[in-house]
């Protein structure tokens, strides 16, 4: 039987990041990954396939060249058991490999509700993290003209916008009363609104759909207040559910959920099995609640503690909650969120303020490239530790709200951005004397004394 | 006599945001800005009017408006006399003001040698922040073909940049064996290099001028080695004085290199004057050593803290010394910097180690837009204290060099980085398991594992 002193199950994000980091922290083990195909997908770039990109070969994660450069062992195949009481797992080729730890990174799959009539239709299509069956619905796409995207999360967003692009009709359903409505703020929502709407994505909120018709493929698409929406595709963009099955099969404890349940060194209840990614349970870093989060950037994280937790923990690093950090791009617009939007506020009963500011990302504004530039702030009133912060602007948003990032993991206080010190350049940021992130806080500031004096 | 409870001298950055911030944390306080002209100019934005922006009066701060709306009172004068003693100054025009609190941000002025041979010449420029004096530089450069830029700082590269844009043959001269070099290392400097000279700005560093030669119109620049570059205008970029004659004459203390001597609230040794911006004494956040950095956004986080302990200090509200934080943008092409330097750490004999990275700023690769990232920290081996960083890619630089900046104002270490988030989008940021900053952490380690084996 083959030996491996790790074994980790996927190499998407979470089970690169973790065999790589693993290896690098315990160079004298041996490292084995055990992954379906031999190309994975990078996950965030997938809506991006079917237009910017232009095809899942340009879309490759360059794991296989990572894994061996560091000296990690691949398998291709597939895990069927787990039998932690040998720490042997089976694969589906029959043969049985032996582990010290095991690290399992098995990722999701997209929601296909069996409960929606005629969700089996030809044409009706989901976002898996499958090049085979990514590569076989673009190729189905390209003889549509009409498409129905059922879910205005990032994926639903994003492929909707990028489907406009290479020159589809393009309605998107969301049965909130915005899109991206989980992740951001209504304010920042309805930024991204309008300009997806004048980038060509015709936007239904409030709107659920009944049933999806037609006899062999999908014609149209019904919806609960009678209106029907013909169609020549459907996509199904309504979140993803853990791959928990194996794992939870071998006894692991799994939560309400059905995520991986794991401490702070992302181990699970057997010392030696970790879960890393989007199959392991998430708690958030402000509210401590679970959190049904799933970014690749999350499990990147996770799994470089996993990797620096294999044989010994360390007391320092401990995964320390998670902080949705998203951020999507529509054109040049970007919008970025990091830790507490005001509603998640609101609704877990903060005792919060918000400050916001509008501004510009260029200096001066008769540059071009410049974009309105938007920061929102979440903090805690009587401590003054910043919460969570949204953001609009250009393109540099990606890069802002991972210095918001920052200052929430650090749990600063608006003291501390109000004497902070920020780089700024003509071409690149806001002004010093406007910067948005600062005049947000600012803004905060003031909204706490007005409170204090309440 | 006018009385004014605070009076600012100076409306660009700092007296700007001294002004407005103060007026915000006392509004029942009158506010008074005495400066020389109505319209300041946007600062960093000065050497894009001779390209991109096209001319001064697109480059304006709006300190008037902001002035007005805040409730600051302007006068357009020049101070030419600080009586500490009676707690007035005299204005040109003749009249006094009465002040309870002074801040001065006085700015500073270009320096132009008089030891240097011809530096009075027609056709000889500095590049001070006065909008008369640029309006007519542009207007005499409109007629030139040929122009030497000497001293490769951010203003000599950017406004050489500019000048090729706008058509010219431009010679940078640099004393320095790379440009950029009291701000970079010599890995990014090069870079920097390759990228200027492409863009079509001729090079010449380890390179000193000996004079400028002409008769009444500057004709050549006659170099040390004896050679001698033809040119229709000289620009001299040689670094600013601070403006402290003023202030001095009234007895306020200056330091070595002429700044005023101020403590940790942006206070004179006068417990009512302050001083804030590029007149005002610096000293680095880590060596703790005079610095002589001249940044509007230092300038701006200086006045913050003036403006906010006017009347009553906040031990928390204290400057915690300078980080140098530059950036600056060739074409689409950002470089940044953010505390010490390798270069700095080795002159400082810190006991340090770098880590470095080599990735892009897009994912997948095949995205538009994509940059090479490069990121370098200088890390404290035994504590693993993040010390500076410097960081070379596309635009978004801009805004990671101020994620780098937060890491070294918290005092981060290599293990709060190694275990931190980072939100990642595929057209703003690069990928989550290959984001340079935390590989760069990452190489870091290791390299401080390796020095503590030897």
């Amino acid at each position: 039987m083959k030996k491996t002193d790790v074994l980790v199950i996927g190499s998407s994000a979470a089970g690169l990041v973790a065999a790589t980091t693993g290896k690098r922290v315990h160079p004298a083990k041996s490292f084995t990954v055990v992954t379906k195909a031999p190309k994975t997908l990078i996950p965030c770039g997938i809506p991006y396939v079917f237009g910017t990109v232009g095809s899942t070969d340009k879309d490759i994660l360059p794991a296989e060249m990572m894994f061996e450069k560091t000296g990690v062992d691949t398998i291709h195949d597939e895990i069927v058991k787990i039998d932690r009481e040998s720490k042997t797992v089976s694969l589906k080729s029959g043969e049985d490999i032996a582990y010290d730890k095991l690290v399992i990174g098995t990722g999701s799959t997209p929601l296909k509700p069996k409960w929606l009539k005629g969700v089996d239709l030809e044409g009706v299509f989901a976002v898996p993290k499958d090049k085979i069956y990514l590569d076989e619905m673009q190729k189905k796409l390209e003889n549509t003209k009409k498409i129905v995207t059922i879910g205005a999360g990032f994926i639903g967003v994003e492929i909707s916008d990028e489907l406009v692009k290479a020159g589809k009709e393009v309605v998107l359903i969301e049965r909130l009363p915005n899109i991206l409505g989980l992740a951001f703020d209504k304010d920042v929502s309805i930024r991204a609104t309008e300009i997806l709407e004048n980038r060509g994505v015709k936007i239904e909120t409030n709107c659920t759909v009944k049933e999806l018709i037609g006899t062999v493929k999908v014609e149209a698409v019904l919806l609960e207040d009678g209106r029907k929406i013909e169609t020549d595709a459907v996509i199904l963009s309504l979140g993803y559910t853990p791959n928990s099955r194996i794992a939870a099969e071998s006894g692991l404890a799994v939560n309400e959920q059905g995520f991986l349940a794991v401490d702070e060194y992302m181990r699970t209840e057997d010392a030696d099995v970790f879960a890393v990614g989007d199959c392991a349970e998430k708690r958030d870093f402000v509210t401590r609640k679970p959190s049904q989060v799933m970014l690749a950037s999350t499990a990147c994280a996770e799994a470089r503690i996993a990797g620096m937790n294999l044989y010994k923990l360390s007391a320092i690093k401990t995964f320390s909650g998670t902080i949705s950090m998203f951020s999507t791009a529509l054109g040049d617009h970007g919008f970025g969120v990091a830790g507490l939007t005001e509603r998640v506020a609101e609704a877990e009963n903060f005792d919060y303020v918000t400050g916001v500011f509008d501004g510009i990302d260029r200096h001066p504004g008769a540059l071009p490239d410049t974009h309105k530039q938007y920061v929102k702030l979440v903090v805690g009133r009587e401590s003054g530790v910043i919460l969570g912060g949204e953001v609009t602007g250009g393109l540099s948003v990606g890069e802002l709200i991972n210095t918001i990032g920052f200052i929430i993991q650090n749990r600063m206080t608006l003291n501390g951005i109000l004497t902070a010190q920020v780089g700024t350049h003509p071409l690149m940021t806001a002004s010093p004397a406007g910067y948005p992130l600062i005049k947000a806080a600012e803004n905060a500031y003031a909204n706490i004394m007005a409170a204090n004096k309440k």
